[in-house]
């Protein structure tokens, strides 16, 4: 189990009269305080951690969460806000002296601007949800995270989520305009809005991303993109990961950014063949998918030029598709690539690491030597394009020593990124999962830093205070001259 | 003259004992203390404030920087960070208390990785510097800022500077990798390197766009991108400011994202026309410069799209360039508009504020109304695309009375933009010029955390610290729990 911070005892034996004081400000079903009611909210994607917290809230508006938030604030009650539950990092965990600050009800689309190309919707609004309310007049919400029918926006905001399509449109922080959020204090602040950038401080940039540490957030207005005329995948397929790495790194480097490319190696290949039937190479030790977009004679244009691309890695197998059904079939396996890695193994831990893509090769062999040292399977499912791996690690979470490896292998994968010139996560942030890692990123000092913007935010640390930072207590602030 | 903090007696008294400690610091022609060559250093681009500093000190090295931070610390000194000193929003200003630190020697490349598509460069180099080192292998560095021939790197992030190709390629913040900073106490800190995002709180965006205000810019990773196959421009009259407006609002509605949409109205034509003689219509109210880049095929294609469309709104003329040279012709106006205006008034206050696009027409009427009401001429040329304004309004330097009704003007022009859902800057930042105006974007609740922040990188207000903010003590910190 992962180290928590000690619970606040007076907080635990107040439970009763901080439940009531929270059925005060929300509607009768808007606060969760039975044992049976609280089990689901346990754990999030990282489903290794499990903490049963002290009591849930499910506020519909901001006015709710800021009388929730100055109620916990006076009282001393800690709070980790919590969306659909998706994060892989941990991001969502409990901690049994906390409230948990479920944000699902916020989910009403608030306003569609299409003359300023921006909506803002509420916090508990799914990814998908935005593009569903503006695909009828051509437009769509950029960053897609493979969780996008689930994971709602407040978190993608918490967590600067990305995608596979990610490399031509960004992540959520290059999507995003503004944010309504709420201080740990209760107060409501409007950041940024439906204009280029903005006065003071990039406080947008820094709330983006910042784990639901710093405040809560309640709207957001974000930038809705007119599709393009049509897209097309193709597949193309190599003799080892490093020709693959190698071809990944030559299509970027030749300044064509495709909306997506994607990279897998032999055994998510092989798990997504037999999951997905979608016809491919089982004879490769890697594939590529890579996509385009734009009028058809764009398309044409740029597959044109990959394809030159490729075939000079001497490609076991190339293929274009000519239609959005030929595209459709290739990226089926991929889509269903984390159920289908879930076939072979029942458990597996999802890595995510960021790497220069010109060393994406060695990285490749080296990760492949330590699955040999450890005696566990890797699967390599990744965003090649922006160096984002996703290293799927197998084990069976009925032997501990299985698990235990598994950490520890995970965690050497993200030491090897750090030692490239790369960094500890892209985009599913740190949580609890890389916290006792940020100490290979950054010096004592630069955390400490880091420290300080939190408690500038939240001085008493009463804001999902368990993650991101390795577990100490926060630094002393200076009084201000 | 603009107010200015208080400055410390105890500093002024004790001036030569600290010019003589930097001057241990540093190499024998780094530090200036002479009145005479002091005089060069006491304004920027905002020539309209003028203030001499304590001393100018001119470190070559990050470790020189991070000793005089130190010292200054140590001391209790206040210092101004400066680049160029082309700031038009006076954030180089100096104080008659400060140091004022001088990056312009810190002029290296430290590295190339066309592999990876960044460079590592000194915060002295100027933003051309960039792209002329790579520009020979086909690279270049995005944004560009009016200034690019002289400003520097370290300025364009503490600015978060644009420029007119930024509707495509996006600000500074969308274009940097990695930062290496020194604190106020003299900690040298790396933020960010060559890899999509970062652990921990986004602190690169954080310091991109702070004025100068957390942390002295010593080094700055930045993506450099392959340069398009070509680019082509045209240029579209009309007979009213509201037309154009509403072109420019059809084009970037119908999802083309042009490299530049820049916009000029009537008395921008005649005074860059009179200056440069590039052909442009003088009977037209409103003129817009498109340029679109790419392959022969995607330019014949994206103009013809944008021809269309500028046909539905009557235009006066249409004239698609055919070559680089008539492209360079479109431009050439446009280029010197600054020196134009110049021209025809002496003295000009170059305004900038950003709106929601679909909102040009009505602003543009406003600002015409007042520049009736206010007896003063204005003349509007800026990045129509993205919504962001630079008014440049003229007065006459040698009246008082000339200089306080321009000033009075351009308050109202950004109040009108954060009327309109918009907001006070779009790239030439805060500093002292719009300091007084925040209160008009922000709420005193939402300035007090902004000056949180401040105070957690740097608690005694050090560094830059009359610049941003409204003047008035710092808020006190809470002690952490």
């Amino acid at each position: 189990m992962i180290a928590q911070p000690e619970p606040k005892k007076d907080v635990l034996a107040r439970r009763d009269a901080i439940v009531a004081g929270l059925r005060a400000l929300l509607p009768p079903d808007g606060v969760i305080a039975e044992p049976l009611r609280l089990k689901p909210y346990e754990t999030d994607g990282l489903s290794a951690y499990r903490q049963v917290p002290l009591v849930v809230v499910l506020p519909e508006t901001t006015e709710q969460v800021a009388a929730v938030m100055a109620f916990c604030h006076r009282e001393g009650v800690r709070v980790v806000p919590r969306g659909a539950g998706t994060s892989l990092s941990g991001g969502a965990l409990p901690m049994a002296d906390a409230v948990v600050l479920g944000l699902m009800r916020m989910n009403r689309i608030l306003d569609i601007d299409y003359a300023d190309r921006c909506a803002v919707v509420q916090a508990g609004v799914t990814n998908i949800g935005i593009t569903q309310a503006v695909q009828e007049r051509g437009f769509f919400y950029a960053p897609d995270p493979s969780s996008q029918l689930a994971c709602m926006i407040g978190g993608n905001v918490n967590m600067n989520s990305g995608g596979a399509h990610c490399l031509r449109y960004g992540v959520t922080a290059n999507n995003l305009l503004g944010l309504r959020v709420v201080t740990v204090e209760g107060e409501v602040l409007d950041i940024g809005g439906a204009h280029m950038d903005a006065a003071g401080y990039d406080w947008l940039g820094l709330l983006t991303g910042s784990e639901g540490q710093l405040a809560v957030v309640t709207e957001v207005t974000v930038r809705i993109l007119r599709g393009p005329e049509g897209a097309r995948a193709m597949l193309a397929a190599f003799r080892s990961n490093e020709i693959a790495g190698a071809c990944v790194d030559s299509i970027i480097a030749s300044g064509i950014i495709p909306v997506a490319l994607e990279f897998m190696d032999r055994p998510a290949i092989h798990a997504c063949e037999a999951f997905a039937h979608a016809g491919y190479p089982l004879d490769a030790e890697a594939m590529l998918i890579i996509e385009v977009e734009g009028s058809p004679a764009e398309q044409d244009d740029l597959l044109g030029r990959i394809k030159d691309i490729c075939n000079r890695y001497d490609p076991i197998s190339l293929k274009v598709s000519q239609s959005a059904e030929e595209s459709a079939a290739i990226w089926k396996g991929r889509k269903g690539a984390f159920g289908a890695v879930g076939r072979i193994s029942p458990d597996y831990l999802c890595m995510d690491g960021t790497i220069p893509t010109s060393r994406l090769p060695e990285v490749l062999g080296r990760i492949g030597a330590m699955s040999a040292e450890y005696g566990l399977q890797v699967a390599n499912i990744f965003h090649a394009g922006d160096g984002n791996l996703h290293p799927l690690i197998m084990f069976d979470a009925n032997d501990p020593e299985s698990f235990r490896k598994a950490e520890h292998f995970g965690a050497d994968i993200l030491r090897l990124c750090v030692e490239v010139g790369g960094c500890l996560t892209g985009e599913h942030g740190v949580g609890v999962e890389k916290r006792d890692l940020m100490g290979v990123q950054f010096t004592e000092i630069e955390l400490d830093q880091q420290r300080r913007i939190k408690s500038a935010f939240d001085p008493g640390w009463l804001l999902n205070p368990s993650k991101v930072f390795p577990l100490k207590a926060p630094p002393a602030l200076t009084q201000a001259a």
